[in-house]
């Protein structure tokens, strides 16, 4: 579906919105791209890859190989950007996990045997990790690879209906190889999981090869276009030299090496779920986008009687609905940035040997994978709704970006174990202040935690809601809810639970704990953001949103504030006051903010979403081409209707 | 898609769920269906619906003749017993609003001339409002009927793109007349919106007729089995008796009759969204059955080391997620009941011309419809990621329980309109109050309003977390959010703005005092219920419920009740200890409390929801049978992938 079609007239509504504007909203772009080069760089690779192309549409199989060919040709390997162009298809496993675990898994016999092969698409690979009966609790997997010393060769096998692999992605129809995780068993001892090389298909034939049973799982939410797939390993045979042995080894004659490190998968897992943090920030910086577009355009109701129906952003909830969303998009991008940037830096450390900010990298990207995916999934379906009707066509885009994004709640570490990630970090973190250790980085403000939560700060009577106030009293609610979740722990073990149930029966305050740590930390990282902006203008708009942010989270957990004693009863009036003058603020810039973004036309594929705003001629067109609209009388007339009609 | 198969044996693990009960089950869904004599009505119809049937399918089009023989057959025709068993299909609104409209607005002679042919399905109608630019608000509605004395006809016109009538269920292709709400236009004057019968396409041919422009919107985010259409009208005319005529009447002379009343027609409003209310509580409770069911076998991670790996309702967190949902589908279970047991009451007094009550039934039933969806329809996807990665699969039901149930937020009224004329009813009462005036009904809790929220109650150091004392704390919260939002439309009239203006500053607190409002509502009318239940077990298994209901709405609004000054911030620990004793005490009865809504594996349709609990055999079945498995090598590997490996 294409909505990108031209009109010569841009709607009048969205034109008044784009006059007037008080900041440069290209300097923004630039910002959000992370430099003016950046941009252009983002913008070259977008007119390459998709506008100069008017046959390219994503996730359809036949724009495949023309992106394929294109990302080799102009030699887009960075996956920061090649994040911007991929949606769903049944070779993105291939290129995100199969390829790069060779490269880091792989000998260098074997990126010989297996790399270029896979790199020319002879090998077309998945990552077959989850089982049907076990998911982010990688221990449990029941795959089994059992060394066999007198052909050197491996057995793998899927003893029960529950070890059999589901959901890859690929796996069903496309893929002819797959790196396999299975539980190692050699010399009668198991070493736990490795990863293994498993031809699944003929590369001539591609017919499934002998003790391999594979197929499609079913239909799902969406990704239509994707053959996520089951495996079921009938004692098939691979030689020894088809584990990924580059860190741990089975000799021939089946001894075991141990690697060197099990952290050094850890900095993947890292750099993917700071990337989901980034998409999170970028799907709702679309949804955002078409909404808001929309409700520039889209007329109803009265506000004042007799006048003509407003545009829709001006009611009050329309803005309560869609500005903080915006606000978050915002937060989320600039949180992806901090988290690539930090990473980067780590990594370069590690490589020096200094693994010591790799545990907290690690805690807070659990957390804020759950944080950010989590409500930027329930922000996609406001934006949605707040489209009326119309946001449940799939002509706005916004019911494909929902189905496409949230699978990310659940893969990469599903969201409640992430919280719970991150608050084992925090709650070790609370025991070394509490055993008088001074703690540093993100969790410094735990040292201050037992002079500040147990005696709150004094409520000031004049209450003050500047950002960098509120930046403090984010930290101390996470104090005191990280302290809560402790004491809940204490109190259990107190009772004669034992440690692991009374973990278990804490784990709703840990969540909390986590959540107001991640928000906290989000919240820190877009105000840093705003106070390196120079420019004026735009500096005033940023920091509009990012206060936006805050009150408007204040507004939503005023009881965490009350109960730490920084806020009072009579003082809530007043947040509310400032949400809605914030609102207000933001209103004559929401579609220049927006634009911002710089979402293409054809890439956000909406017609609400239209840059010259003229939504519903689109929507019209659209329409018309549905492909039952090819006929004037539906075949369902004639196989359904008039038979049912005679029988009555 | 079916997975009802059986198997021999049940799932050990669910097995022992059921035993030991607390409470006779058959009991609790009496309770539910309103007597055992109507349980036993349900059962029948089902047992001739569903499952004498091997071949019965919900929203397939073969099924839909059966089923209608059936329904006419055995004369089923209450709406409330239908509603059990329609799921999207092409002529629901035939069934649902053309025919309903029919007996309620036509006069004799019209009845005979459509409603006959329309039972027997050689009129196929559909009910035409919504525009391409215009929804919830009725007036704008752009399309004219203008009469011409000359021909005694109607002309009927889209004057503008804006103007198309956009998404009718059955409009794009299946019907062939329509009724159509239009502005009426005669002796040069417009009378505002009427409807009028329109026949669209030819009864032998089935093509459209002249000056008719229909087709199929597109897709959507599901129902693809139903063709929401689009129709554009021009010029097209139909005989001065097409206009449905029972109250407002156009002469042949064009002189226009107005209705008696135009309340008329605001009973069938209310009607379905007290359906609406009911479902909400119907689907919450099949995603519970699925998610807790799930639950139940799903075994993952460790609580205790070395252990084996506990049900996944053994966790706290996962608890957390679920039980709530089950005591709030109970409660709107209740509250659905309650509203349509109202309806009939008052139907009876209106048809004695006392239409007295009437006004407090609307305005609860707009509220509480969008109370109630929008709970729900967060709940849904809630219980969807409980399941993990398998409640992406369309095997669970669940993602398409949610595109089924997720338009209720807007269609039947927009759920922000709908709470802001709940909030309309609220305000007018509150002035009433302010007035001296003693108010009775639902509201009556105002009558105490200004002696108790600007000095809230006395907080007692022995914080009182009984049933009826959170009933009481609902009703003071209920109380100060409409105090507030009557305080902010003041305080912006003070400033100088005009009413409508301070009415749109004020919706951010009009909609939280319409929320608030309906939880107390909806709390009360769940404790009202609890108090009638006489049986012991099932007495004290839904106390524990509806206690749980208010509980964990307390500890989601705890900002409100710390504000209203009848929690302090030291209390908010007991507050969080009461929900785990809560959760812990549901968790024997979870499996048995969601075997109590009695859903038939046949009806839900889900691998995960299963009740013998076998969910990885039935999983694995049903990918086997997915269409992409017919053949081992799937098409495109011929058609896209050789090729492009050719390329490179």
């Amino acid at each position: 579906m294409c909505s990108a079609g031209q009109y010569t007239i841009m709607n009048p509504d969205i034109l008044r919105e784009r006059q007037n504007a008080t900041f440069d909203i290209e300097k923004l772009t630039n910002i959000l791209d992370g430099g003016a080069e950046r941009t252009n760089r983002r913008r070259e690779i977008r007119e390459v890859l998709v506008l100069n192309d008017p046959d390219f549409d994503y996730g359809t199989p036949t724009s495949l190989p023309t992106m394929i060919l294109k990302l080799r040709e102009y030699g887009i390997s960075d996956p920061v950007e090649i994040n911007w162009y991929k949606r769903g298809n049944p070779l993105e496993i291939h290129l995100a996990m199969f390829l790069p675990t060779l490269l880091n898994q792989a000998t260098p016999e074997q990126m010989d045997r297996f790399f270029t092969p896979s790199w020319d698409l002879e090998i077309i690979g998945t990552y077959a990790q989850t089982e049907m009966g076990h998911g982010t609790h990688l221990r449990g997997l029941e795959t089994t690879a059992t060394f066999d010393p007198a052909t050197q060769e491996f057995v793998m096998h899927s003893p029960t209906v529950t070890s059999i692999k589901w959901w890859p992605g690929g796996l069903g129809k496309t893929s002819n190889h797959a790196i396999v995780l299975a539980q190692l068993y050699t010399q009668g001892k198991c070493h736990g999981l490795n990863a293994f090389i498993v031809p699944l298909r003929s590369m001539g034939t591609h017919m499934p090869l002998p003790g391999i049973v594979i197929g499609d799982i079913g239909p799902k939410f969406g990704f239509d276009a994707v053959d996520n797939g089951y495996l079921k390993l009938e004692h098939v045979r691979i030689p020894r030299e088809n584990m990924l042995m580059k860190y741990a080894q089975v000799k021939p004659d089946g001894s075991y090496v141990k690697p060197l490190s099990s952290k050094l998968t850890y900095g993947t897992m890292v750099f993917i779920r700071s990337l989901i943090v980034g998409n999170a920030g970028i799907v709702l910086s679309q949804c955002c986008t078409i909404a808001i577009r929309y409700s520039a355009v889209r007329h109803q109701s009265e506000i004042r009687a007799g006048e003509a129906e407003p545009q829709i952003l001006d009611y009050q909830t329309q803005q309560h609905k869609l500005f903080p969303l915006l606000a978050t998009a915002y937060a989320f991008l600039f949180a992806g940035q901090y988290m690539i940037d930090t990473y980067n830096r780590i990594s370069g450390d590690i490589n020096q040997g200094d693994l010591s900010e790799m545990p907290e990298l690690h805690a807070l990207s659990a957390g804020l994978k759950a944080f950010t995916t989590w409500t930027a999934n329930t922000g996609i379906e406001v934006c949605r709704m707040s489209c009326g009707g119309h946001g449940y066509s799939r002509s706005s885009a916004l019911p494909d970006i929902y189905v496409e994004f949230t699978p990310s709640c659940t893969y990469e570490g599903e969201n409640t174990v992430m919280m719970l990630q991150t608050a084992r970090f925090l709650m070790k973190s609370y025991r070394q202040v509490q055993a008088g250790q001074q703690l540093s980085g993100a969790v410094s403000y735990l040292n201050k935690v037992h002079h500040r939560v147990m005696a709150p700060q004094a409520v000031s009577s004049q209450l003050d809601l500047n950002l960098n106030t509120l930046v403090d009293l984010y930290e101390i609610r996470a104090a005191m809810l990280v302290e809560l979740a402790a004491q809940s722990i204490q109190q259990e073990s107190a009772r004669g639970k034992c440690q692991e149930d009374s973990w278990n029966n804490s784990t709703i305050d840990l969540v909390r704990a986590s959540d107001a740590h991640c928000h906290y930390m989000v919240l820190k990282m877009f105000r840093d953001k705003v106070d390196q902006i120079e420019d004026p203008g735009v500096h005033s708009v940023m920091s509009t949103l990012a206060h936006l942010y805050a009150i408007h989270g204040m507004g939503n957990f005023t009881g965490d504030f009350l109960q730490a004693g920084v806020l009072t009863g009579a003082q809530v009036p007043s947040v509310s006051k400032c949400l809605k003058g914030l609102l207000a603020e933001v209103r004559p810039s929401a579609v220049l903010l927006v634009d911002a973004f710089d979402h293409h036309d054809k890439m956000l594929n909406s017609v609400l979403g239209r840059h010259d705003g003229n939504v519903y001629e689109a929507m019209f067109e659209w329409a018309r081409s549905s492909p039952l609209n090819r006929t004037e009388v539906h075949e369902s007339f004639h196989k359904h209707l008039k038979p049912l009609q005679a029988k009555l």
